[in-house]
C-alpha cells in the first residue's frame, strides 16, 4: 500500500478569500500529519492554461506525493473530478479533468492509472455544489495521504481518455520562427515557447517582431548581463528562451504579455534580417 | 487539562509586510510543535465586519484548537483582548473584543467561558503598544497550545458582556425582500444574506432591484449552468443565495459590491413583478 | 555539530508565480523535517533596501535557525552567494552578498563567520543560471538544517569584507532634524528613521515639513488615540517614531511614502517653529 505525506497545492482561489485556508483545514483534519505546500493560488480566475503551465514549471521540483490543483470553471457540471497516478504511484495528481493537470503529468512521465472521484464517503457533504476544493478534491488528497488506496476513490478510467493540455507550439516558416509568450513573471520577463535548440544557428542578435513593431534581441547568459537599454534574450531557469531587460520589466517596456505572438528572425552578416526581400507583412495578433 | 495543537489564523495584516511571518515565528518559539493554518490575511484594513464574516464562513471547517483573529482598529485603547472558549473547550477564539469573533463563535455553538488577556507573563514586552498580534494575541494562542489553562491568561469575564457581531438581516415588506451583499468573492460572485428558504415560493425567475436598476435573476444549481448573458441566482457553497454570472464577475458587470442593497421581488405568471401596481420607488442606497 | 530545524524565508518573489512554493518543495525534499516560516515575499522586485529593512524589523522575533533571504538583482553575476553565521551558530543568514542581510545581521549581534556558497554538490543543477533561490540558496538552507557544517558549503570569507547595508541616518542642522520615511506599512503609517530619544525635548507638538508643505504632528501613545483630522506621531511597535492618522492612511492623506524626506522642527511656546527667523527654504527632495 502506498501512502503519501505531502500535498503540493495550486489553485486560482486567490489569497483574499478564505478558500485556501479552509482546504488546508479540511486536509489537516482528515490526514493530520500531512504537509501541505502551497505552490501558488493566484492563477488568474478560471485560467486553466495558465494554471497548467505554472504546474508544469513546478512539477519536476515538487515533492513526491499528492499534487492538488484546482482551476475549475466547469465546477458542478459534467466535467469529471479525477485522480491521476504517475510513476506507478510515485505521485498522484488530483483535480478537475479539464486539461489543467495534463502538462505536469506529461512532464513527469505520463499517467499510469486514473480514477474518477465519485465515492461520496470520501467527500464532504456540502450545502451547495460549488466548492469542490473543500468538498471533493481536498478530501481526496487527504484520504490518499491517510492511506486510502487510489482505486477506493472511484472507478478506474482510461488514461487515454483524459482531457489533454493545450500547449502552444512554435511554427517555422522559412527563416521566421513564430513563437508565443507563455508566461510573464513577477519581474516582467517574457518566457517564450522556444527551446534554445530552435535558435542555435541564429547568432547573438535576433530580430524580434511583435504587435507591428521590430526590436533587436541580444543573447546573454543572465538577466544582469543585459546592458541598460538593450532587449536581452536569456535562457531562463526552466530552460526556455525569455525576453528580458535588466532590472526592469520587459513586459511593461515592450507592451506585450502572456499569449502574445513574437516572431524571431535571424539577422544576417549584412545586418539584413533573413527572409525579408521587399516588404514585411506582420501577422495580425490573434 | 486541555491543550491544542493547531492555530487557525485570520487577520487584516496583509501579505506585503512581515506581520504574519512574525506572528508565526512567535508562536513557533513559544509552542514549537504547533501547526499554524492561515485562514487569510487580506481582510480589508480595520474592517471588523468583513473579518467576522470570513471567520464565520470558515468556522465549521476549521480544525478544533485555537482560532486567532486580529482585525483591531482600537488596538492600544480600552477595548479588551479576550480568549473565548466554545464547546466546553473544543476550541478557543483569541482576539480583540470588538465583534470580530462573535459571528464565528455563534456559528459553532456560542461561548462557554471567556477571559480577558491581562497576564503580562504570557505576553511579550513591546517597544511600542501597537502590534498586539505579536505581543498579546499570538502569545496567548501559543501558550494555550503549550498547555497553559485558559484561566491563567487573565480574569474570567461574563460571556454575556462580550461585544456582539453585527450581522445584517433581511427585511420583508409585502412581497419585497430587502437584502444586502455580504461578500464579493474572488470570482465576483455576490453572496446575499438570503437563505434559500426565504425565496422558496418565488419561482425560478426573481426580479432584482439595486442601485436604481432592475434585472431578472434566474435560479440555477451551479455557476456553470448559468447561460451566457444571464444573471444567475445560485445557492453557494455556504448555503446562501448568491448572484453569479458564468465565468465572469457579477460584481463588475452589475456594478455592485459588498454592503450594497438588493431587493428581491417575485415575478408573477403574467410577468408582472409582485407588489408593483403603479410606480416603483427604489430605496436610496444607505 | 550544530543543526537547525527552522528556515525563516523572505524574498521579492511575490505570491503570483510559483517561485516560493518551489523553494519550499526543494527544502522539504532535502531536509524533510524542516519548518519553513514565510516572513514575506512581497518585497518590491529588486528592492534590496526594502528587503533589508523588513528583515531587520523581523529579525529579533525570528526563530533561531536559518534565515533565507533572496532579493537579488545581480543574480548570475559576480556578486557572491553567502551564508553568514551569527551568535557563534545560533543562526545562519543565507542569501546574496549585496547588503540585503547586513541590517538584520547587525541587529542580532553581527557576523561571527561567513562562507561563500560555491560547493556544487550542495546545489541543484539548473537548466539556466537565474533561479538562485531554488538552485543555490534554498538548498544551502536545507543542507544546514540537515546537519551539513557551515564550512562544507564553501570557503570561509572575511566577515569584514561583506557588503554593508545602507541605512539612512538622520541629520541635525540647528533645530531642524532631517529624517526619512523608512517604511509605509499596510495601514499607511509612515515609519521614520527617528528614535524617540532624538525628539525627547521637542514637546508634544512638532512641525513636520515635507514635499514643500508644513503640518503639525502631535504625539500620542497609540494610533487609536490620534483624534480625527489630526496628524499623530506615535512610537511604533519597533520603537521608532511614525506618522499616523487614526483609521486612515497617513501615506495617502499626506501624499508621501517610503524614501521621502521629512524635517522635524520643535515648536516653541509662542507657537513659532524653532530656527525660523525670516524665511523658510525647504530642501528639494533628493
Amino acid at each position: 500500500m502506498t501512502s503519501y505525506d505531502t500535498v503540493s497545492f495550486l489553485s486560482d482561489y486567490g489569497t483574499v478569500d478564505e478558500f485556501v485556508g479552509v482546504v488546508h483545514s479540511v486536509i489537516h483534519q482528515l490526514a493530520p500529519g500531512t504537509r501541505v505546500i502551497d505552490v501558488g493560488h493566484q492563477v488568474p480566475p478560471h485560467d486553466v492554461r495558465a494554471g497548467g503551465l505554472a504546474l508544469a514549471r513546478a512539477a519536476q521540483y515538487l515533492a513526491p506525493g499528492v499534487v492538488l490543483a484546482v482551476v475549475d470553471p466547469g465546477v458542478g457540471t459534467a466535467r469529471r473530478a479525477v485522480a491521476i497516478e504517475v510513476g506507478d504511484g510515485e505521485a498522484v495528481f488530483v483535480g478537475p479533468d479539464n486539461g489543467l493537470l495534463a502538462p505536469a503529468v506529461a512532464m513527469v512521465g505520463g499517467a499510469t492509472r486514473a480514477v474518477e472521484l465519485t465515492e461520496a464517503r470520501y467527500q464532504l457533504a456540502a450545502p451547495g455544489p460549488t466548492f469542490a476544493g473543500r468538498d471533493v478534491f481536498g478530501p481526496a488528497a487527504a484520504h490518499l495521504c491517510a492511506g486510502v488506496p487510489l482505486t477506493d476513490l472511484g472507478p478506474e478510467v482510461d488514461t487515454a481518455g483524459l482531457v489533454p493540455g493545450i500547449m502552444p507550439i512554435t511554427r517555422q516558416e522559412g527563416e521566421l520562427l513564430y513563437a508565443e509568450v507563455l508566461w510573464t513573471d513577477r519581474y516582467g520577463n517574457l518566457q517564450l515557447n522556444v527551446d534554445p535548440d530552435e535558435i542555435e544557428h541564429h547568432g547573438d542578435r535576433i530580430e524580434l517582431r511583435f504587435d507591428g513593431r521590430v526590436r533587436t534581441g541580444v543573447r546573454h547568459g543572465t538577466y544582469a548581463e543585459v546592458p541598460t537599454g538593450e532587449v536581452g534574450l536569456v535562457v531562463d531557469s526552466y530552460g526556455l528562451v525569455s525576453i528580458a531587460i535588466d532590472r526592469a520589466s520587459a513586459a511593461a517596456e515592450l507592451g506585450i504579455g502572456t499569449g502574445d505572438e513574437v516572431v524571431l528572425v535571424p539577422i544576417h552578416d549584412d545586418g539584413r534580417p533573413a527572409g525579408v526581400t521587399t516588404t514585411v507583412t506582420l501577422r495580425e495578433k490573434p
